[in-house]
């Protein structure tokens, strides 16, 4: 079952073969970024209605200034990659460059904004999709599920599928955006849009009575379109993921990443104002825009399956970079280790799935409604590009390479502009929802340090410091009994396969089975003595316990072990029907030294099962046959 | 925290101090058939109502039919005290006499009855109390699930303690409503009641067009009636808990209870007719009737007190049977074997606490609604009844005692009579609840019988047979290790304390990492050779499984002990930081046979604590020091 859903191991030695083409690592870690075309525009558009129509004339211009951003974030990058050939993501250049508590911003602020990657695309992704079919809209919340879930599973086969089976549906995109750009480029030129005729609505400048709200309100607007650039920094993140020689292919491709999105991002503000579009809850701008272009024609349905794929993409951005970035985190003690190593198709399935089930929780809790979560996005983003940026900075004045003063500057422009972006979007989203980042970010950084510190106490706890290790000297093993049956006996032949000192233990609640026991016990030639503890308050483990103690404390022996017979049932409901001595017994000397405590397994229905066996088997000879029906008492 | 609450536990040989008296014995085990009142009567006329007005009239003729039942009843349970002087509970007496099946009806019946007495008593006497306070009316299911919580745990706390707390109010129940009924019926008999004045409403009868409907809801009036003599067996079940003599006693407080119960029913639908009262889901009729003789003044709040009281009381008499039953199951191994043991008050905790739970959920699932839950009712009750008289039959002409042939008679006669009442029943009642009883029997009695089937199988299982037990020729030990760590090297002393042959084992992942620990192995004087094995899909457990396994089939072994280093955190949520592979190893070999796997456990603080001691021990000489720094390694 597993192995269909999830295909046979991968040796480690394959792992080298997993990377990424120019054109694969464009598909599977640009399409964050690109994809977010599909709804930056929107969002601008959302908040700028608030000032009414022909406040909408600024979408152009706040577009512009998200582009320049984008041009100046993109190369710093570019000299990112350079610098950090082996994947240079904003935590391992914070952390390197600026310290602990800086790298860990960035980790808690980029761990946020993966699970809000996956969350605000997915939704965003079927929001394509109920635009098209409106008779899909009641279903949004299990679409969005149905659609992550597929995403994990994918993601758990590996890093080359995925790459391969998502490389279409981005090219096909990145086709159809041409088309409807310039298609609509061109009849808006030509005139031949009939709501784009008359001239554009003039405008309120900042100058009026209402100044100071209208500027913080176009200054919000700015700050939901700055989701534009999510994903900016995906490329970088994963540089090893890449194909040598890595950072240059990495860096041509994040270059191809940032003209595309330019292009794109500009071209549907464009359009947008001049096809008069307004945001509506049942429809997005691009399907709009697409209907407007295309007509509800094939082209339109393609261009909408195209963006619910590619949106399925950014999400899948996102399962590429968390489990990296997780692993790495475990690897530097700041996460649990299970996330640190690679899963048996060479994917980190741990981070995968943790990533699934958090931005699913996200999801059905906003009701898979996409401006409910833009508000939240983007703010880490913004930290970690601001954090990332002042790391290199204080990196080109420790290494002083060629040209390291223009390249300071570069990144330190880079870094005072995108820390501002960060404020502002603070600020300006703080009441819509902003404030739960503020919130969780110090809250995982808390849990990082938490962690780190039990890792480091852990590590002191178990250094071994050198000496020559005590050998114990009497080791005498308790065996618990009630009564003579085929698991006892297991239990006390292993306990005199162990020790020299073995005693029966016998604990008793009513005197006449004692007696019973006791006669029985005599006739028997197990070789062992037993040993009855009385219990006037009908505790099992309590007489167990204080006998293990005396032996100590009496000085009788170094070292217990304490040896359970402990049955097997072989359904999951008969372990209901049996008392779990074994697990008590465990339990009761978890915390004393000097005790260990083994089970003996006796499996039911397996003794049968092997005298069978031998019965067919005529080639044993009677005492052969008499030697393993004994095994079978063990068995 | 426990022993607050519950109480110190108690030593077995109090056991025989926890008995009853007749007066507590009345308390503890006659609630429950004389709390019925409290609905029985209202329960008929909910039925005759649908009839009209002129129907109610026969509540009396219904009452009367009910109490001669009773006293039938009552009769044939007095023989069967005497003939089961330690506890003749229907399941015993129908077990012994009727054979396997029989005596499991009336165990699945009994077990049914016990967990409705709970929910239907909690319930009456939860409206009780709204009845008083009709603002508490939207807190229904909150106050019965409350009054189960606070009945489980006075039981926990032992038999004794329930006897003493709960006499009082029923003594003061009894007082209560022999004044209610005798002020009432001097009112009615001076003509002081208004309302009763005039005639009494003429009746159709039975032979009007309408007969055959009549005469079945007049049936269902007496079948829903019934539920006054639940609880009728319970202190024949329970004679073994009576002071000696306890037959005499237990016969005598049965036949008061009879008495008492009949008194009280008669006179309440006596009352009822005369004073012309109608059931109302705001007011129960015995809130009603008190009322109109009391006034609202406090003798009418103490009414809906102690009436409160006494159910809450006949919930208790369910809380003393359902566990003792159990435990009797258990011990024939029809029930899992913890329902067979005493806790350590000398109460059968875990059937208290499954009895509560499953009441709760009742409670729950009914909203509290006692007339919903009614028709589920008492069907149990009759079949148990029948079957437990039946019994007595058989017994009588086995044992051919003096006077057996009219003792014969008089329980075949309750016999007949009490398995027809069962069968009127389920069929007038069957479509209003009681379907989900004569569903749920059956599926108690599969369950009961498969758990039987699987504790004959284990005892088949475990037996022994009387072979001398194998001594393993060769022991071999595999240590996995991830390192020189202290737990490792705990895990390499126990391991050579235990056999000769010791083979410490590391999975190799990454082979420079290899490398450094060889290095490091060849300083080291452990005395055990490290053996690497290869792990190209990077598992950890298969490698050493396949170790192992290689280890038995080329006979290098004939029993392997795999000791695991287990690190013990010291919070909980330590637990999730590391990896469980003692766990997964335990898991990877329990169906191996002649593998045992042993946790060494190393508790995380603990060395350092002990350091701490010893260096404020100035007696010790520097070589016991160190020594005990040795065993802190082990700590």
């Amino acid at each position: 079952m597993k192995r269909v859903v999830f295909g046979r191991p991968l040796p480690s030695a394959r792992l080298e073969h997993e990377r990424l083409s120019k054109k694969t690592g464009l598909a599977v870690l640009s399409s964050d970024a690109i994809s977010s075309v599909a709804y930056a525009t929107e969002q601008i558009l959302l908040v700028l209605a608030v000032l009414g129509a022909g406040a909408l004339t600024y979408v152009v211009p706040v577009s512009g200034v998200i582009v320049g951003l984008l041009v100046l974030v993109a190369l710093s990058y570019r000299q990112t990659i350079f610098a950090y050939p082996h994947g240079g993501g904003s935590y391992t250049v914070a952390r390197e460059n600026l310290g602990r508590m800086p790298g860990l911003i960035a980790a808690a602020a980029l761990l946020t904004d993966y699970i809000l990657t996956v969350a605000v695309s997915i939704s965003a992704g079927v929001a394509a999709i109920t635009s098209a079919y409106a008779s899909l809209a009641p279903h949004v919340v299990l679409l969005c599920l149905g659609a992550t879930c597929i995403l994990m599973t994918v993601n758990l086969r590996g890093v080359r599928d995925s790459g391969i089976a998502f490389s279409v549906p981005t090219y096909v995109f990145i086709g159809l955006m041409l088309l409807l750009i310039g298609a609509g480029v061109v009849k808006v030129l030509a005139g031949a849009v009939p709501s784009a005729s008359g001239p554009l609505p003039s405008t309120h400048g900042p100058g009026t009575p209402l100044g100071f709200a209208y500027t913080f309100l176009i200054l919000r607007g700015f700050a939901e379109g700055c989701v534009a650039m999510t994903g900016t920094e995906a490329i970088s993140n994963g540089v090893g993921a890449f194909k040598a020689p890595s950072a240059r292919n990495a860096a041509m491709t994040l270059t191809w990443m940032a003209v595309i999105l330019a292009a794109f991002f500009l071209g549907i503000s464009y359009l947008t104002l001049h096809y008069r579009l307004m945001p509506s809850p049942s429809e997005t701008i691009l399907s709009q825009l697409g209907r407007q272009v295309f007509g509800r024609g094939w082209l339109y349905f393609a261009l909408q399956y195209a963006t619910f794929a590619l949106l399925v993409l950014a999400a899948n951005t996102a399962f590429a970079d968390f489990p990296r970035l997780s692993s790495i985190l475990a690897q530097d003690g700041y996460m649990p280790r299970q996330f640190a190593a690679r899963g048996d198709r060479l994917a980190f399935s741990n981070g995968i799935v943790a990533l699934a089930l958090v931005a699913m929780l996200l999801v059905w809790l906003f009701k898979g409604d996409t401006s409910a979560l833009i508000p939240l996005y983007a703010i880490g983003v913004f930290v970690c590009f601001s954090l990332s940026q002042a790391g290199m900075v204080v990196r080109w004045f420790r290494t002083r390479a060629p040209g390291w003063h223009w390249r300071a500057a570069l990144n330190g422009i880079g870094a005072v502009a995108t820390g501002l972006v960060a404020l502002v979007q603070v600020v300006t989203k703080f009441t819509s929802g902003a404030w739960i980042v503020v919130l969780i970010i110090p809250m995982i950084i808390a849990i990082l340090m938490k962690i780190h510190r039990h890792y480091e106490f852990f590590a002191r706890e178990v250094q071994y410091e050198g000496y020559a290790p005590l050998m114990f000297l009497h080791h005498t093993v308790v065996v618990p009994v009630n009564g003579i049956t085929k698991p006892a006996a297991s239990a006390l032949v292993y306990a005199t396969t162990i020790s020299e000192d073995v005693r029966a233990v016998y604990v008793e609640v009513d005197p006449d089975a004692t007696q019973r026991l006791r006669a029985a016990w005599s006739e028997w030639d197990i070789g062992v003595e037993l040993r009855v503890l009385p219990s006037p308050y009908r505790s099992v483990i309590k007489p167990i316990a204080g006998y293990v103690k005396d032996l100590l404390e009496e000085g009788h022996a170094d070292l217990v072990t304490v040896v359970v017979a402990e049955v097997v049932p072989r359904k999951w409901w008969e372990h209901l029907l049996h008392n779990k001595t074994a697990l008590f017994v465990r339990t009761a000397f978890l915390f004393t030294p000097n005790v260990v405590v083994t089970a003996v397994p006796y499996l039911l229905g397996h003794a049968a099962r092997l005298r069978d066996l031998l019965h067919h088997d005529e080639q044993l000879d009677s005492e052969t046959r008499e030697q393993a029906a004994m095994l079978a008492i063990r068995a």
